[in-house]
């Protein structure tokens, strides 16, 4: 069963807005195992998304519409639903009454052009008839038509309450559809297709793709079955197999980041974490304390932009400094053991290096990154080299940092640097 | 000249990554005084992405294509083009040496999927044959195509270097398009629409522009003319009196966001800058230090997330975390004072708040951020209430923090909290 989503407005065609209506469709279709084949967006050209509207009936299940549903000259979705499905535009009294009784609450008039938002196609069905949102559906020649208003948070509402029960509920026997998300760090694209080679073949009917999410590489399997069952067991078995695969350079499932699955392990081992932070400027302590509840194993940190803050907080040496410079694994490993004893902790990690543009030399180029990682008994520290602009060295850093505290708690070797 | 964004890839059909490169794309046409007519997102679907591709060629003056250039398998756009258009592929020698060079550097092994990226339809011309990025383009019956790569900054690089200009040549005798942005921070979408309208008649002829771009909100004017100056000098009017109109709430203009307007300023004034962060936990920091020579104003900071480190760090008092919490105006100022004294700066910044979900309370509910602003004379204080989950809390202290810098440093009054 696929379908497809019309948003409408040139609010989108202009670029002004960003369309997370037509994304936030997707992602709950998707993930309820319907398929979405385009998502098309127009303007408010009342000829064009009358075409798309009527060529979407004649080859999908389901078609998802938001937009131009409100009250101004350009809410024009309803004039093109009734036009391009050939049905008369009516007062449906429902929302008449809801319109009515709203505007009297605010001490509003009804204006025609207030009223107007309640003439619906006929055969149209309110989606929210007790609530204040509105949408409404309609089925032509079997295919399930919604319009929903382009304002998120009443989309995303009659999506999830509304909407993918009906589709689901359309479409019986079609075949359950799961998904599996796999989240690699430390592998180049293409040395992750040379490993999938490997295994792709072996795997009927899977469908396995790959994004790049910087600096990170997301892989998806898709499996589709009639047992729902029997998909979930194959997936199991199918992410066991490429966990064996990737090993230790899978960091995540699902929707998890690498500050969660990090978060969780420092709680698991009930160890607490304070970080110093050069190049990455507060990039780390930012991710760690996106995680709610990371005041349970985070205690803090210091971001050591300059020499004089690397010796006043964290007691690096000035000799160190003078010797080795501020990128070197002397200074990463001084402010690493500094942290930790400064903030009294477990773990203390550090992040030192040149993230450009400027600062690099033919010794240490934009791009070198020392990590240090203190426990008490041992410093750890590695060299890298990133690539990139600024902001890329930086994500890379506060990911690589982040990937150490968690190979760190897994007993896992930390990954080759330079 | 009209013209339409195709964008390609499963990512986008099934909802796993927001369409941020048609919405970019989009933008940057109708600034430059072009009209999008549709945006189409298809999945990895080479007979789908075909179709639209053959038609866009029959109706639009040019065509933008994004995504599916890369190495893997479901990196189709190539053959995409080749076959929709009837097109040879052929390897580019130019981009075959590119790839190399690049591996190389990298001490990677150049595999069949890298030099696969080399493989151009017959015609195809590279965007960057310089840079390091890939994209190419065709004509086909006097429309132009633009394949770019997925990747946001090479898109956004070779949309504005490159296909712009391209596109605006092959269009003689458009008019000239000007188009400003203004940044405001601090007041709401109505109250912004309330101040317009005092102004919006007045000029003839000029596009408005709105969008928010949380938690600031971003007002466009656009002027088509046949002369440069003529626009240039009537958006300098236009400018200069919003500018007015605005007042101090307008932080920042063009492309600068206010972490470049904050270090400018500091610059300026040959000053430093110390922050000790509490709820944002190190965004104020990342944000300074995304700036390029930032090290020249910004020595550090801390990120005290535990009391302790909070007493350990900045010499906060315990009697004051006691009496008064670690989020009141008494810390916040402790705070400001202590990290200043700590980093030996000109000015410390502070941050203390409930980012949430957890440690709200009916006093003090989630959202609810004190700053702290020391200078060695006076330290000013001020209380906030935000809205929204923590990720939001985070990001709107984040700016209201270094608008207060702003504030400070033009001599401006801070904005009323509550």
């Amino acid at each position: 069963m696929h379908g497809e989503i019309i948003t409408i407005g040139n609010e989108l065609t202009s670029g002004r807005t960003v369309d997370l209506n037509s994304c936030y469709a997707a992602r709950r279709l998707t993930a309820a195992g319907l398929e979405v084949t385009r998502i098309i967006s127009v303007g408010d050209d009342s000829q064009l998304a009358a075409k798309f509207l009527k060529r979407a009936v004649t080859r999908s299940g389901f078609v998802i519409v938001t937009g131009g549903l409100g009250s101004t000259d350009d809410d024009i979705t309803r004039v093109i639903a009734a036009e391009s499905l050939k049905r008369t535009l009516r007062p449906n009294e429902q929302l008449l009454e809801k319109i009515r009784a709203y505007a009297n609450a605010r001490k509003i008039e009804v204006t025609p052009s207030l009223e107007k938002m309640a003439w619906l196609p006929e055969g149209s069905k309110l989606l929210s008839p007790e609530g204040r949102v509105c949408g409404f559906s309609l089925v032509e020649r079997g295919v399930c038509l919604y319009f929903l208003p382009g304002v998120p948070d009443q989309m995303q509402l009659l999506m999830d309450e509304v909407v993918i029960p009906e589709v689901l509920s359309h479409c019986k026997g079609i075949p359950f559809t799961g998904q599996r998300i796999l989240k690699v760090y430390g592998l180049s694209e293409s040395a992750i297709v040379e490993i999938f080679k490997l295994y792709q073949g072996k795997r009927e009917g899977v469908e396995f793709g790959f994004y790049p999410h910087f600096p990170e590489n997301h892989i998806t399997i898709t499996l589709k079955g009639t047992q729902k069952l029997k998909v979930t067991t194959e997936l199991d078995r199918i992410e066991s197999e490429l966990t064996h695969l990737f090993g230790v350079h899978i960091f995540a499932t699902g929707n998890l980041t690498i500050e969660d699955v990090t978060g969780l392990l420092l709680v698991e081992k009930d160890l607490t974490l304070s970080v110093a932070e050069s190049c990455t400027g507060g990039l780390v302590g930012h991710r760690l304390t996106n995680v709610s509840g990371s005041s349970k194993y985070f205690q803090g940190g210091v971001v050591v932009y300059s020499n004089r803050s690397k010796v006043d907080l964290l007691n690096v040496r000035q000799e160190t400094l003078d010797r080795y410079g501020a990128v070197s694994d002397k200074t990463a490993r001084e402010m690493a053991r500094g942290v930790r004893e400064r903030l009294k902790t477990d773990l203390g990690l550090a992040i030192t290096g040149i993230a450009g543009p400027d600062g690099g030399s033919h010794e240490k180029p934009v791009g070198t990154v020392y990590i240090g990682l203190a426990d008490g008994t041992d410093i750890f520290w590695g060299k890298y080299r990133f690539w990139g602009d600024r902001h890329k060295v930086k994500l890379n850093a506060s990911v690589m940092a982040l990937d150490w505290v968690r190979r760190y708690l897994n007993g896992d070797p930390f990954l080759p640097g330079v």
